[in-house]
């Protein structure tokens, strides 16, 4: 059973938050159609990281789509494109504001070729904003977003977050967005259009750092390394071949690490008499923990604090979680075969449904590789006029 | 017009991944019944930023939602709760695995009650990990699925990314998840459970380096700061009062920035050639941009750098973003008027819909503000019988 049965989705995304949006819905069986320039298609084809010479970052991106070449610049490759959202339920883009009005592609202009379309776009800064001119690299929406101002080391650079996570948060909310427009539709017949930014994405997601701001104190929080705002020991430690994490936040916690210790004194210390007081003495307590932590192996010191049941853990490498026990369980990477690259492992999305599987539906497309299907099944064109529309590059 | 109308949820999470969860919910327009413990409730009541002594986290993170305070672990209170749940669209849980279970409220227990319900779970590693049983902290989440290790500058220890990502990753996979359950029950009926772990989320965004893992080259990356992983000049720079990014892959940006820095020679250098050449040379051409950077302030870099289009930002900190005039354009954040803190700012779910506007639709409860308000009008209990309950604690 796939949820998003029949769901027609029209792809016009490339790179990174549109691909990862649709590649969620594409999971949950809607039919997307991705649509690529005939010269070279999205730039995530290009192979930073590869399988056979296979992108791995657009096979990963772009599982279980087809994939048409259209030349939008080309007026019979626009109207091949109108043509198709007439039979569409769902149409996705992410170029700057404005191209799509350019296009004669904005939101009034579809819905008068289909009424009940749902229309979502992607842009750095929002179709509205007095900065929807600025670039809208990921890099750029972390910085002005604001996360990066509090993501790093304690005197350390502002830092941007490991992951492209302003790319990746706005497909999240796009992808609920859609799905909301299109359970709103089944109940009351309209469509809608849809308008996310990555700078507000990333905004919304601040929370501890934000309230600071907001509340009473008008606290504007800086870096602070991997520890906890208030609470202590919440943080990376050290121990003689790497580190650990520690995450307790009250004295049943603490005690119990003071114990194993053997430093059961520090318990009355003044310093460490509560959390937040701990967490106004982290420097010193820090020193003490890794006077301990330091004479034993990240094992050792993992198997005391479980014993002891303190709430700690590993901090593990992309290899270590990729090939964990866990990842296998959750069957988190799942193979899929792809005409060039073979059978290549990518990432599932992780929800897991007691009904309505997600499911990788097949490979991603190689460029155009459903073109003439999608042409002749969609729109009945045959064989003859295809081949022209290829001769023109059009397609 | 709310997406939402008229579905219902009843919310026994706590703190953070459940709740923005069920804010997003909220937002659409649908009925979120939030079960607090009578004695204290939720822990994020516990003002650590704070407007008139209210807590902004718990006001920001349960805005629009009703609030009704149970015992669970009374009998009566448990009876309460599944009638509550027969007259539910909706069920969202993040206790540990198990604990729903040993409450008689397991999936199978709670579909006998209500066939059609969705019954979303969410944990630190799912519902049946071999790693079920350990502490499901952010920090924890963040160190197993991988993400500290790629988080941080380079030579400094893994870091945990500023915000609690675990948590509010898992909460927009499970927004998505539930909208579309609702989607697929609205066209079969059928409800189903949903199970959402944060470190199955966290692994899902690590993109680049999981693709570079899972390539032919089998890299293991690291953290490199805020550099792209191949091109450059795409990073954080520093001028004479601050730090700026340059956001540039290609050498039409980077022969711009050679004009302004007055080194034309430089597109000659044979370390500069191609945006993968001058990856390899970070160091080298960081120093060279620093050279002519540290003698400018941030202003005057933007400045030179905008008239000359080359892709670059300010970082802004939390106060920056919060009175910017993209967030005032976006309307990012909104007022609430709360019966204690008074009028505050929260932050508001960043999607634009046209029809469907996401709207805050009041402040969050009070600690069992809306119990009387629930009993008597879902289940149609009389005054009498409520003060007993109260009487009991169980309520």
């Amino acid at each position: 059973m796939s949820a998003l049965k029949n769901v027609k989705i029209l792809d016009l995304t490339r790179v990174l938050s549109g691909p990862f949006c649709t590649a969620m819905l594409a999971d949950m069986g809607a039919e997307v159609i991705k649509v690529e320039h005939p010269m070279g298609g999205d730039g995530a084809r290009e192979p930073s990281a590869a399988v056979n010479g296979e992108s791995l970052y657009f096979m990963s991106l772009n599982r279980g789509k087809k994939g048409i070449t259209l030349n939008l610049k080309d007026k019979k490759g626009l109207e091949i494109l109108k043509s198709l959202i007439k039979k569409s339920d769902v149409i996705v883009e992410n170029f700057r504001p404005g191209v799509m009005g350019k296009l004669g592609l904005s939101y009034p202009d579809v819905k008068k070729i289909n009424p009940g379309i749902i229309y979502a776009s992607i842009s750095g800064f929002g179709q509205d904003s007095p900065m929807k001119h600025l670039p809208a690299f990921d890099l750029v929406a972390q910085a002005m977003g604001g996360i990066m101002s509090i993501n790093g080391q304690k005197g350390a650079p502002p830092t941007r977050v490991g992951v492209s996570l302003g790319d990746t948060s706005t497909a999240l909310y796009t992808a609920f967005a859609i799905v909301t427009a299109l359970y709103n539709r089944e109940k009351t017949g309209y469509g809608q259009s849809i308008d996310v930014s990555m700078v507000d994405s990333i905004f919304s997601l601040l929370e501890m750092s934000l309230f600071s701001y907001l509340g009473d104190e008008k606290e504007v929080q800086g870096r602070m390394g991997s520890r906890h705002p208030t609470s202590y020991p919440y943080d990376v430690f050290e121990a003689k071949d790497g580190y650990f994490t520690i995450a307790t936040f009250d004295n049943t916690g603490f005690s119990r690490l003071c114990e194993v210790m053997d430093r059961a004194e520090l318990m009355e210390d003044e310093r460490f008499l509560t959390d937040t007081i701990r967490g106004k003495n982290d420097a010193a307590l820090k020193e003490i923990i890794h006077s301990w932590s330091n004479e034993l192996t990240v094992e050792q010191v993992l198997d005391i604090l479980e014993q002891a049941r303190v709430p700690a853990s590993p901090i593990y490498n992309i290899q270590q979680i990729a090939e964990s026990d866990h990842i296998k369980a959750r069957e988190m990477l799942v193979p899929v075969d792809h005409p060039v690259a073979g059978p290549t492992r990518i990432p599932a999305m992780p929800v897991k449904f007691s009904h309505t599987r997600a499911t990788i539906q097949g490979p991603s497309p190689l460029l155009g590789e459903h073109t003439k299907e999608v042409l002749k099944n969609e729109l009945g064109f045959d064989d003859q006029f295809i081949k022209k529309l290829a001769d023109n590059k059009i397609i």
